[in-house]
């Protein structure tokens, strides 16, 4: 990174230069600098009453039920990429984390932590798409926080979001209420976010003109819900892919998984992408995807719910629920074979989601 | 930081070497290794049923009524300090902001972002400090996130905390509620944290004994609400301490405030720290005191109640609220005259809260 462009003083009657400034640690002190920061690049992407009420918390007006609350620290490498940023990654990736309970996405937090000299171009590009993605959801940005770290103690920015939603009554949806006999669904092609990203970073030798598959799917599952309230459980593959995800829930229900490899949605530029880097797509991290597991009787309605709406479009039943007191993943492969489907150990794509 | 040793292997059937293991990058790969992190480190210290469901939300029963909600993230250094860490300090500080609208604290989210070779037995301590802290003040810790950043894009440890409180029917707390003839008290002696974290960091030439007042205040706001339901304004002077919240009530509520400097309660230690360093008291952060305003019938009331709590003993009725179209925050000086109390243009004390 270059030597900072010398910022806008921090005087209420100057507004900062969103073009040329940088961030400097004057934004994280707690002071005018810092009030003028929040004001002129977050309260104007997430304008909405709530967070203009300038409180150090939002105050909420909630009818008794359930309420879903998930957090995630997003540490992305690189910031923009194919398909989306930081900002709206950071709030796709909380709207489905609440989805994934059935839970409807209401509220966001929205912490900030930004290395001394970073572009406050960039920052307002990342808070204006972030405002953008939260919009279109239904979400408001109702509580926020702001730390700047020296240059070399971070780096550039790294998000944390915290949602809030609310659950519709009856729906009850978890890993551990996978049964033997269910069937597991996918919304979509897999491995698109990790190998778009992939594509980008610098000193990778390959490009593709896949971009990430980042996206909301609250509407998704609200179009699942309508026609099988009693969906047994979902998950968005994200890190570590389809095969930690299914691990997990084996674990978590106590039961085996057995997928069909032939059923796998994956793109062609996908498949290439890993089989050059020697990476399995289901090792490969997914952010506009999930995961469904409903009873047999309710699979081909799930599935047709799932492809009547714009991220479902390529869903398919791609394995069952089985019996096994070991908890095994595994997968009948497209040579007849079967093999295990275990979680990755070790590293394998760091700060890709 | 030194090279890291080998951690322990990512087999299910080891544990964690947690007196001589490091994080590595698989420690944030969504797979095994991180698996094992947050059932050995994280479940562990947490301990709870909601967080035990394992799931990528928690689900929490609610009642109708007012919800607040805040966020905020830790970035300090150094991680441990007299009277605290990273982990106590991000309990506290959630616990307070929520405390400020008068609300009852009662779920935390924890994320916690971890550089490459960070020690396993400071990520346990903080940890365990933060699990001990939620059980102090009733909070469970619901939902969590683990992500680790490479070496040199991070600076050991940065926790978001997210909190959930329920505001109690008929209070209305908020700056906007400042009325000019109301008074203004502190609940304790200033700048207590910013010194003790000062004199603990390398590279400072004095030393003083002086410890953080990290401390969670919703019992004192809790004592002060059953004396004075309509208390109008509650905030816990932090980064920019005392002068920045003060002038951010000033602009909200459209007032201006004057202080009595002999009023001030300020520790010698922290007196001679602050002249040494050439500081403001008033600027300097606190974790552990609140300001309030309440109208002058309630002042008495309210200072009685706080002294009567542990964290108000030295509390004290600092200033009142007058009119003011230019918004002002002065203060009365021990020598007669009048200065103004702005809030700090540029950097003090950079990660100090």
């Amino acid at each position: 990174m270059d030597l900072p462009e010398p910022t806008s003083r921090p005087l209420k009657s100057r507004t900062l230069d969103l073009v040329r400034g940088r961030i400097d640690m004057s934004h994280g002190g707690g002071g005018r600098a810092m009030a003028q920061l929040i004001d002129e690049v977050f309260r104007a992407a997430f304008d909405n009453p709530v967070l203009d009420r300038g409180d150090d918390q939002a105050q909420l007006d909630i009818g008794a039920g359930r309420l879903a609350f998930t957090t995630d620290s997003y540490v992305i490498s690189p910031l923009f990429f194919p398909g989306g940023d930081i900002g709206s990654l950071a709030v796709h990736g909380t709207v489905n984390d609440l989805a994934m309970a059935g839970a409807v996405p209401k509220w966001l937090s929205s912490a900030f932590i930004v290395e001394e000299g970073f572009p406050l171009a960039d920052l307002k590009r990342i808070a204006d798409s972030m405002g953008a993605a939260a919009r279109a959801v239904g979400m408001q940005v109702v509580t926020g926080d702001t730390k700047v770290v020296e240059r070399g103690k971070g780096d550039g920015v790294f998000i944390n979001t915290t949602g809030i939603g609310v659950v519709p009554a009856g729906v009850d949806i978890h890993a551990r209420r996978a049964r033997p006999g269910d069937r597991i669904l996918v919304s979509g092609t897999i491995g698109d976010h990790g190998v778009a990203i992939l594509s980008h970073r610098q000193g990778l030798a390959f490009e593709t003109d896949l971009v990430s598959d980042s996206a909301p799917l609250h509407g998704v599952v609200a179009a699942m819900l309508a026609v099988a309230p009693d969906l047994h459980v979902l998950r968005d593959p994200t890190r570590g892919g389809v095969a930690a995800t299914l691990n997990e829930i084996a674990q978590a229900a106590g039961v085996g998984i057995r997928l069909d490899e032939r059923a796998l949605p994956i793109r062609a530029q996908v498949r290439g992408a890993c089989e050059l880097l020697g990476l399995d797509p289901l090792n490969v991290a997914n952010e506009g995807k999930l995961l469904a597991i409903c009873s047999e009787a309710d699979a081909e309605r799930v599935l047709a719910a799932m492809r009547a709406h714009p991220f479902g479009r390529e869903a398919a039943i791609i394995g069952s629920v089985v019996e096994d007191a070991q908890r095994f993943v595994s997968m009948d492969t497209v040579f007849g074979g079967r093999r295990m489907v275990d979680w990755l150990v070790g590293e394998q794509l760091p700060r890709i989601c």
